[in-house]
């Protein structure tokens, strides 16, 4: 689904978007779904999570700052989610810097279906195999290209590598998006936003890779027209929820702006 | 107690509210009650909130992000509290949605001498009996004003309902709050902002209606002023915070801009 | 180290930054060390934390609102660096305000070599077993010049006491920091930021005086320059993010406004 259409379903019909994440970037995350037109709400208690799905249009699992009782709800939420038909999405936040992040995302990719997976080029590279550096959740080396393709494959899911040039791939093409601005790397928690988009996209248009691809070329037009105004990271970030805000609601002309090519 | 009142000893005093609240919007609840001139404190841990309480002078309790550890904590903070003779204010934040913190709201209230319960229309009618549904933490559907005189005689508590209009019932009267902008809602974690703000009057005023009423007028009329330079709601919220901290600094002009009214 | 080779090294090689700290102020620590060129991380599990101290240059441990098992991945985590040989720098956050804070930051203190310690002069009044107040988190008494020195004679470690001016003690001379701004006193997290920044410096030149010293006297300066556009707290802290990213990017002629002199 194009960039368009999703925003507007967002904005008419307001899906839940049910969020397990982690503790640092937890508001920007919430204010990214609610700019977008989603309703975003973070639950992460076992007792509760599975009746949370019920109402929910898409989950978001994000192991940022995970523990092991946060894993088991990510578990019981994902697996209703499944039956319920609703799309996962899966942020493996620091895979490759410790063993319990590399496993806790092996972990849930065998044991729920995945539509999606978002990460830096280091993480999905250590997803499908490949050498990578990732120093804490950073990604220090990675080949984004080839992983996004390699991991899709393996792991039958999109999965998108975001960088200055973002790569999605279903497995056979490669999207590359274009779009975006430096400040976006420097701001803490621009991987976990991408991934929010990405989950609000997928409430309404699934996880293919254009629908994919679609969310993080409207991200990465909204940093572009934020950096116009920015002095720096922190002035960045609330400019860019404004522009989210207002190209969800005005989507008319997003379109022509948002550089989506075929990449390989 | 009206806001300007509120204001004046808020500033000269600095009491301690004691926040035991969620990981979404933590850091704006904390903001947000410095700005308006007490001193906020987040505390959780079962081994401490109890001594925590002996310096506080009112208690914040917001169930957005619960398990049952933290409803422990709340529950021995709750207890000093009322011992102590503070004003206990409660969030029941997503009640309707889950059974989870439907049960924990009743809980809560059964349990604790609760003095004001501020939430939305949704999570009010849930807490009055009344039909309502609650997406996650917002609310979709809920007769507010209806809602506030049922749940304030049914829990003998000042309860507010927040929105586009707040409404504030002892049971008997209810007061309707028309100040604030629509960027409010479109920013996550005004509704708990909101309790924030009735905790910080309540500790220099009660949780009466009148008190209750001025404080979600004077975080209103703090919408109305940061929305004059906001591009959307990314920019408003530090703005608003700029408006708390101006109009808690100068209060006087303050009451003359409020609108608070009798609605029935 | 001086404050400008610190940030140049700092640019130059990314050092990873591994916080453990509080839910409140946790997205600002992460930002303000991203600002400052360092990567940071935070990761709190004791199953991963002495993983992430092999690729980290330096600890930060927070206590603003810990929990029995947060304790322990902080002693873990500790440890794992004394063996490794990075500096470890604590912020105790409450000391004096309850127990559970005034003898978890002894626990830390007596079972860890702490490099450094950053706190508010009630903090670190009560460390050093002098008089003091905390309300909350908030420094109401303290005398913070002579509190440095007896902390650090005491704890044989280097100690800053955060306030209008800022005092830094090796435990013989005392260091005086004059840079700084009111509004950093209104921002929720000032401190915590504060004990971020001189994490960072100790990543790239360790937990001596002079550069916990220039630490805090950049912090300060970045704050004076915030404040010359800021309308109020909130707008404040996003502006104080551009600044420290912006002096970090050219420290050039950084050292000629940092006002840093010995106070006894």
């Amino acid at each position: 689904m194009r960039a368009g259409e999703a925003l507007e379903r967002l904005s008419a019909e307001g899906p839940l978007v049910h969020h397990i994440t982690n503790y640092v970037t937890v508001n920007l995350v919430a204010n990214v779904t609610r700019c977008t037109g989603a309703l975003p709400v973070m639950a992460h208690a076992a007792a509760e999570v599975e009746e949370m799905e019920e109402a929910a249009s898409a989950l978001v699992i994000n192991i940022g700052t995970l523990d092991e009782a946060l894993v088991e709800s990510m578990i019981l939420a994902g697996r209703r989610a499944n039956r319920r038909g609703i799309p996962v999405v899966l942020d493996p936040v620091g895979a490759g810097a410790t063993s319990l992040r590399t496993e806790t995302a092996g972990r849930l990719l065998s044991g729920l279906e995945i539509a999606a997976i978002c990460g830096n080029a280091g993480e999905i590279s250590t997803l499908a195999g490949l050498a990578a550096e990732v120093r804490g959740v950073e990604s220090i080396s990675g080949d984004p290209l080839k992983a996004v393709r390699l991991a899709a494959e393996k792991l039958s899911a999109t999965v998108a590598a975001t960088g200055p040039t973002d790569y999605v791939s279903d497995g056979e093409r490669v999207l590359a998006v274009r779009n975006g601005h430096p400040l976006m790397g420097r701001v803490v928690g621009s991987g976990c936003a991408a991934t929010a988009v990405v989950g609000c996209f997928a409430a309404a248009g699934g996880g293919d890779a254009e629908t994919v691809a679609n969310a993080l070329a409207y991200l990465g037009r909204a940093g572009e027209l934020a950096a116009q105004d920015a002095t720096g990271p922190g002035t960045f970030e609330p400019l860019w929820l404004d522009a989210l805000a207002e190209l969800a609601a005005s989507p008319a002309g997003l379109e022509a702006n948002l550089r989506i090519e075929e990449a390989a």
